[in-house]
């Protein structure tokens, strides 16, 4: 009894499906994911189990700039203020956002440094060094670092921090068309990396209003959370020579003339943390995509009397069995109930649980419960234990994507004119006349932002009437409330 | 003629031998380990090769710390000044070294923040909350992250810089004994990295005036250079209470009464790849223990008029084949000459270099090239390829290993008393009375550090005499020369 209790006083007091923002914010420390109380605002804590997922997903995007020829640096993390001053736009769109060192020990610095939010101005000086012929081009480089931002908005973890841990690819290329192919690169491994993930991103070319500061446009990859509003979670740039032209990144041509580099970035944060919690989790809790999943599958013995040492032994072999296929795999022998152990690795989002009693020893079987589901069990014979489960677990990775594919199609709109996008809770999809005044009314009229024109699909517009002056519409643009 | 004129001009143009920080300063750039060209003092750029040596001096330390039930997290980097100023001994000791931002975008601070030089203050008012009763020890946590302090010395690449990669294990017990088996089991976790990396580490009790701000006692991790120099790679703390009583860190017995924690530390900076760089490279270049080399083996097809298809694909065949064994192989098959290519990766320190030529193939066999050593070369049978580079990668590793502790041995010099250690470049060991006098005339006569006592090794003292006083002696000592 005192068991039971001290479950119900553990479980989620707020349900994912009546309030969203607040079930986000109690799972993420009741699945040991972060710690929010660490006496600066917005700067937490990783446990744990949530940095163990963080490094996940940072090993699949180094797996993705291996496989694509981009080599790992790490610059450092403080900027001195000429070198952050020399774009102009980047200054405007940095400038209030950013955390100054002017101090060291008993000394003032000469010059203030600041944190990096981004690492443009720290790099770009040195590519000036780097690149001098044709033959260094191009440079693919990229760097898993914390950037920070002074965040003047609610904070929120994984979502909206001060503290951010960050991707970020830098590269330079000769020709505009090398680099927007490198735009067109750096897309794919967003999508191969979201697919791991169980996100369908969105890829919105940015309106001119809303580009990254100094780029030449900006493409922003936004997933859509529960709530029908979608967050960012990283974006590709094309800089064109905007910041070649100031940091001087210029490289000798064949035929001994000197041109200035074009440039491409592609950023992304520990949001993409933040999107898989929102997206996957439910009443339960957290629920991982296999590939992150610090445990993929936890090993459950259901205890029977006069039996416990034969069912503890099965579930060894079992975990033994399945951490040799290369399975992350967890026996969980503890002196709990088997229900307390189902609580408490649900919580926490493991794809797969796995029990063995008595009769399924006798069965020789084992039964799988999969965590994205109400309920679902399946038998998997001992003799096919390994690919059973194996094969389960990719199951789940292609599940989790239809469902959010699903959810969506569902949440995206279309819409003939502004009316028709009042009160709806998702992505707004209308024709656009390509004037700048027409896609900011729907912002005002509809309180949302322009995520911008798709570049992952690129739906005809020729036909189509604007959906705020009616005129002859150039493209699709999509709307929505946003994180 | 062009290439041969290049490769002279690029070959390095100090002697290890002869200037050996001259040879390191000039070694880890032209080895592609680090750019100091950033404008900040000791801050400086990880370049691909250098940063990818680091990460594999990570994968290490986390291996260790898996093995012995470590957790891995991330603490913010910014440090509030009320929290810092907790501990007074450990303010005493940075607060004249840290770096400290004062300002938020426009906005001045309400308190200044300080980067972690380390993070004792960031973490244990955390623990406080972590731990609350005898169940939740021990706690055992690391992270591997950035560090700032604020040299004022002359800056040196991995050795002395601003901008610090480090890892920081962070421990707490209920009892000082536990406390202890922790340091021991440090050192054990120590013992087993810095024998991957071929370096014999002295383990050395520091004296009194000498141990970390806080600490009961400290235990340096030193290895000796080869200019008889000591450089400290890291240090494992006993804490004691003396954290735990200011940051409240206590935990309720089995009795229901409350007593506070007893903490270790483990500390270890990017001095380690320092170490790597400095105790093996030669005037050749860097050479580096095949655990941490990002290439372990280089594969050169030796090029003869007519047979250049075959030898590629003998060449192929054979780098496939290690890949698919695990090793980290590279195949060269750049239009260079094979001397240019040897020149280049010598100077890159790749452990194992493969030559395969027509009448190697005919041969049925490959040669391999052992970097750490002049001119030798192996004959490995085609036959037996896999296991015989696996078994030459094990050779160097151990090699390594021999090599540095001979020398190590060599620059041992045991004294009776101080005159017998003028002029001595390496480490000085002898008795010591226990008086602090005793042990700091050495330091400012002999122009040297006291490393402390013995750990590693517990010789017995009580039969000699202080080198200072003559009066009976309680412990060897080591001192020396230190970067």
């Amino acid at each position: 009894m005192a068991e039971l209790e001290s479950e119900q006083s553990k479980s989620v007091p707020v349900k994912k499906s009546e309030d969203f923002m607040g079930w986000y914010n109690e799972i993420v420390e009741r699945a040991d994911l972060a710690d929010k109380r660490y006496p600066i605002k917005g700067m937490n804590i990783w446990r744990p189990y949530g940095w163990s997922i963080m490094m996940r997903v940072d090993g699949l995007t180094r797996a993705e700039m291996e496989r694509t020829g981009h080599d790992e640096v790490q610059f450092p993390l403080l900027i001195p203020e000429h070198l952050f001053n020399k774009e102009a736009d980047h200054i405007k769109g940095f400038g209030g956002e950013v955390f100054w060192v002017t101090h060291a020990g008993h000394n003032k610095l000469d010059e203030r440094w600041l944190l990096r939010p981004t690492s443009e101005t720290a790099m770009y000086e040195i590519f000036g060094l780097w690149v001098r012929s044709h033959a260094d081009l191009p440079l693919r480089v990229f760097q898993i670092c914390n950037t920070f931002r002074y965040e003047t908005k609610q904070t929120r973890a994984f979502m909206r921090v001060r503290e951010i841990h960050f991707f970020e690819d830098h590269s330079c290329f000769a020709t505009y068309e090398e680099a927007e192919a490198h735009v067109e690169e750096d897309l794919a491994i967003a999508t191969n990396i979201f697919k791991r993930l169980g996100l369908p991103v969105l890829m919105s070319k940015r309106p001119e209003w809303d580009k990254f500061a100094g780029a030449h446009y900006s493409v922003g990859l936004d997933v859509i959370m529960p709530s029908g509003r979608t967050l960012q979670l990283g974006s590709v740039h094309q800089y064109r020579t905007n910041f070649s032209i100031p940091y001087e990144i210029t490289y000798e041509k064949e035929d001994g003339t000197h041109e200035h580099v074009h440039q491409t970035t592609y950023g992304m944060s520990e949001r993409v943390v933040g999107a898989v919690i929102g997206a996957h989790g439910d009443d339960r809790g957290i629920v991982l995509p296999p590939a992150v999943a610090p445990v993929q599958v936890v090993v459950v013995p259901i205890p029977f009397k006069g039996k416990e040492e034969l069912v503890l032994e099965a579930a060894q072999a079992v975990t033994e069995r399945l951490r040799e296929a290369g399975v992350r795999v967890k026996l969980d022998d503890a002196e709990e109930t088997p229900g307390s152990k189902y609580f408490k690795w649900e919580l926490k989002g493991v794809p797969l649980r796995v029990e063995i009693g008595p009769r399924d020893i006798d069965g020789g079987h084992v039964m799988v419960a999969l965590r994205h589901l109400e309920k679902v069990k399946e038998k998997v014979p001992l003799g096919e234990l390994e690919g059973g489960v194996i094969g389960l677990l990719d199951r789940v990775e292609t599940e989790l994507m239809e469902r959010q594919q699903a959810f969506a199609e569902e949440r995206t709109i279309e819409i003939g004119d502004i009316a028709e996008g009042k009160d709806k809770a998702g992505v707004l999809v209308g024709a656009w006349c390509g004037q700048d005044a027409c896609a900011t009314e729907v912002e005002t009229t509809l309180n949302v932002k322009t995520l911008g024109v798709p570049v992952d699909s690129e739906p005809d517009a020729s036909e189509d009437s604007c959906v705020t002056c009616g005129g002859p519409a150039k493209h699709w643009v999509r709307w929505a409330a946003t994180y």
